[in-house]
């Protein structure tokens, strides 16, 4: 996304209770129009959490609602889908069964995203709706499936944490869906517990970063605000936009004393959260009496907002930074906290690049800009697991990729790049990998091919002294690529490891590759059997 | 291990050629006399590294051989058997299969340790047979299936090295079995690429390190010594105290032009050795060139060796760490670099220490001392996952523990700390889950109580306020145990969290658990149901 022109690109939210809709037309620098939003209430999370599995029913609802908003965005031509799913999906065991089933049925990929990135592009979504400047605030969403709590100001955040606590989670842990009377005070102190067990944590480590207001977004939150503003402001002068702790306090204990049915019928409520809304009412009101908050702003903006600005953050200049930009920080920021050797990975990362762009040139392959883009992340980490041990590196760098919580990414790609690196040297990808197997066709060949360009690089730097400067490929004849590398001294046992390593390029290339280094060619290698290797 | 009398102990070092024997009387403050010693070649990693799989043919030879060394130290009384295997174990797919054998067919419990476990073992070996002060020394044991690379001066080690080359897996990479004539020196200079691309990266860090001599032991490099001796320096003026580079250039020209016939005959050589000396003499060399040494002092001490002063270690004043101390520092190092929480990790440690000696003398368990110590452990280790996320960070902790090559433990006592931890808090042990299933009965039973007195532990310190100062069970009658807890200041999240754990009390102990806060007994738990706590 770095062109000048205009298009039209469909986001959904695919949340644990709502799924949203928001259709845009994307200008120059940055700006975007809507063209349509929309929101139908699905409950994917209904009873997953017991088992954290999607129940067939919900997934149904999920994939007709997905379509008819593939089909609206569709409508508008748009040149783009981006769909995003969290909680229900991050969580459930068959969640691969629910994908698979979105892109048959809608036609659509989703892409599950981590609940630190979730945050943030809540952040993204709800701060671009206020004028913050320097002031720092405190961000509050209320899901179904989980609470995301942030700290920043306008231009940045400082704090971004995702809790396991949510409307329709809370209300399956401490309610029979059949339940439908008042809820005891007794009941309401245990749901209020456990909001505060599960969130201590973040609460001491929110506490000190002194914001000065507190902003509330979520269809629960927004709906507490509503039914404030009729019950104890009955003469309208209550606002919607901030819901205060009194008022708070007022509406639990009227809707508590009702049955669910009654409650369906307060004015104000959203009737679909008769249920629900008891627990979620339990958790703002917990984090509020925790963190000594007064009022609460109420946000109509969330997730489905920061992804517009997310995703063309890509073009111009604006208050947000480039997205690629951005990805790299959060990459580098776990290299550097695993104290990796810098000068080697920046140097594995480049090398790659020329490989990447050179094999390209040469038609060994036509992945693009977005695999381009994970080869060289995955060879600024690739040693990253070092941090643990020497021994079994690659697995741990590969661990250690797969669950950073790397922001800015969804689960693929992590998975793409984790994956790849645990493939840096020694074994090739195959079949019976369970890392491997997990990735769909598709990405099992686009890492059969970044997995030989990151060997290849990181043998051109196995004495970690740089002397390599220029790598490039070559097509010499029908069978054959050349590889011509240029040092700058002796580079003898970076041509030894490169040699170690020319059968996989045989095997995913189908090519016979050979050396010249410094305009010389070099003999063939020794040691092209991969079992003499790879042991 | 330290009380102030005599006893007789069997050390044995199940190696992937040699399996050794040293039996030793102990005396008061670490000193001990040697009863006997032995030393068999066993060859136990033969043909394994091809598939990383012990043949049955060498494990049934190892058994025989522990069996008799089992034998022959109850013929001296002895009252322990400490017995260690390292390289052909370690790798070994089937090292279940072998273990189980050697407990039925030796009667012998063998501990498989970390590289990096042997690389220290070597050490305190090598070291404590020198007067070398505060000399530094580099050290270099070249073993079957892998090369033990250590700095150190006669106090401490600073760097300790466990790299994949040895003498049986190079001899299985670059030979099939029924090669038997010379080795030309292609053949040759290809082995020495592979150790030099292994060994580079070791290289590079010990050479900044600036010992001034290097000590090189185990039975390749003795029977090299005594080689160059007979065929250097016939007149008998060579030592086989020292090895240099001159004469191990001559030496492996010399064997190189032989067939594995004519080797055996080569005066000064062990035998046994005619095949695989070659290799092993290529790991020397290639280190030798590598690190510009021009000789190497020999050293008839290892492994073996240092075990005997490890195990000692525990009582008296001596060189060397107490070893409880030594392994609690191998534990903080990796609580620091993960950039734990120190004053809650020391915290729930002790706290789960009380337990441990209060739910012991209340008869709910008859764990002892090394229980306890690895109870402290995973107290210390609990939260270290947090340096990856948050989420799922009890599982990231069981990942670290693992996989950080800890100093001091074998792989049981690595398994029982992670696990424990894996488990202090939500879902209980189940045979299900692979990481518990690998545990055999007993520890799984241990796992069981830890894993209770943690997650009582870490609740008693929800806050990470170190409020609680004192906890300790009181059988209160026969179906019921008192837990009485003291506290400094208000500790109502701690006592709710603990109230979440009572039901795995039960399940493991039996007992219904009763709390009392500063003397005042507290009612009933409202949530003991495991299903509402676990999801």
């Amino acid at each position: 996304m770095s062109t000048g022109e205009e298009h039209v690109v469909g986001f959904i939210d695919l949340g644990t209770n709502s799924a949203r809709l928001l259709v845009v037309r994307s200008h120059p620098d940055r700006a975007y129009s809507e063209l349509n939003r929309l929101k139908e209430v699905v409950r994917l999370g209904e009873g997953e959490f017991i088992a954290n599995v999607l129940q067939p029913q919900a997934m149904h609802r999920a994939a007709l609602v997905c379509r008819k908003f593939v089909e609206m965005a569709q409508g508008y031509d748009a040149e783009n889908i981006v769909a995003v799913a969290t909680s229900a999906s991050r969580d459930a065991r068959n969640k691969d069964v629910f994908l698979k089933r979105l892109r048959r049925e809608a036609g659509v990929d989703v892409r599950i995203i981590s609940g630190k990135e979730e945050a943030r592009l809540i952040y993204l979504g709800v701060s671009s709706g206020l004028k913050l400047g320097d002031e720092k605030a405190l961000f509050i969403d209320i899901g179904g499936g989980s609470t995301e709590i942030i700290v920043g100001n306008q231009q940045e955040y400082f704090y971004l944490d995702s809790l396991n606590l949510g409307a329709i989670r809370l209300f399956t842990k401490f309610f029979s869906p059949l339940e439908t009377g008042p809820v005891t005070q007794r009941r309401y102190k245990k749901i209020q517990r456990h909001v505060r067990q599960s969130s201590v944590r973040t609460i001491q480590r929110v506490k000190p970063l002194k914001f000065s207001r507190a902003v509330g977004s979520s269809g629960t939150l927004i709906n507490l605000a509503e039914i404030a503003a009729k019950l104890c402001h009955p003469s309208g002068s209550g606002s919607v936009d901030v819901l205060t702790r009194a008022d708070l306090k007022t509406v639990v204990a009227h809707l508590c004393g009702l049955s669910v049915e009654e409650r369906a019928k307060v004015p104000g409520i959203n009737p679909e959260r008769a249920d629900i809304i008891i627990p979620g009412a339990a958790i703002i009101d917990t984090l509020m009496e925790d963190l000594n908050l007064s009022e609460i702003r109420i946000s109509d903006r969330g997730l489905r907002e920061g992804m517009p600005i997310d995703y063309l953050s890509g073009s111009g200049d604006g208050e947000w930074m480039d997205h690629r930009t951005f990805r790299k920080r959060s990459i580098l920021q776990l290299g550097h906290s695993c104290g990796f050797e810098e000068a080697h990975a920046k140097h594995v990362a480049e090398l790659a690049l020329q490989l990447f762009d050179s094999s390209k040139a040469a038609g060994l392959h036509k992945l693009g800009e977005s695999e381009r883009e994970l080869l060289e992340y995955a060879g600024l980490l690739h040693d990253v697991g070092i941090f643990l041990s020497y021994r079994r590196h690659r697995a741990h760098s590969y661990y250690f990729i797969r669950n950073a919580e790397l922001l800015g990414f969804d689960e693929t790609e992590i998975a793409v790049m984790a994956v790849t690196v645990l493939y840096h040297h020694k074994s090739y990808p195959r079949r019976k990998h369970p890392q491997f197997a997990e990735l769909d066709k598709r990405h099992r060949r686009v890492v059969r091919i970044l997995c030989v360009l990151l060997r290849l690089a990181e043998s051109l730097d196995r004495t970690h002294g740089q002397v390599v400067k220029q790598v490039e490929f070559r097509p010499k004849d029908k069978k054959t690529t050349q590889l011509n590398v240029t040092a700058a001294g002796d580079c003898q046992l970076e041509i030894g490891e490169l040699q170690n390593h020319t059968w996989s390029f045989k095997k995913t290339f189908k090519k016979r590759l050979v050396l010249s280094l410094n305009g010389v060619e070099i003999d063939e290698p020794t040691n092209t059997d991969p079992q003499t290797v790879s042991s």
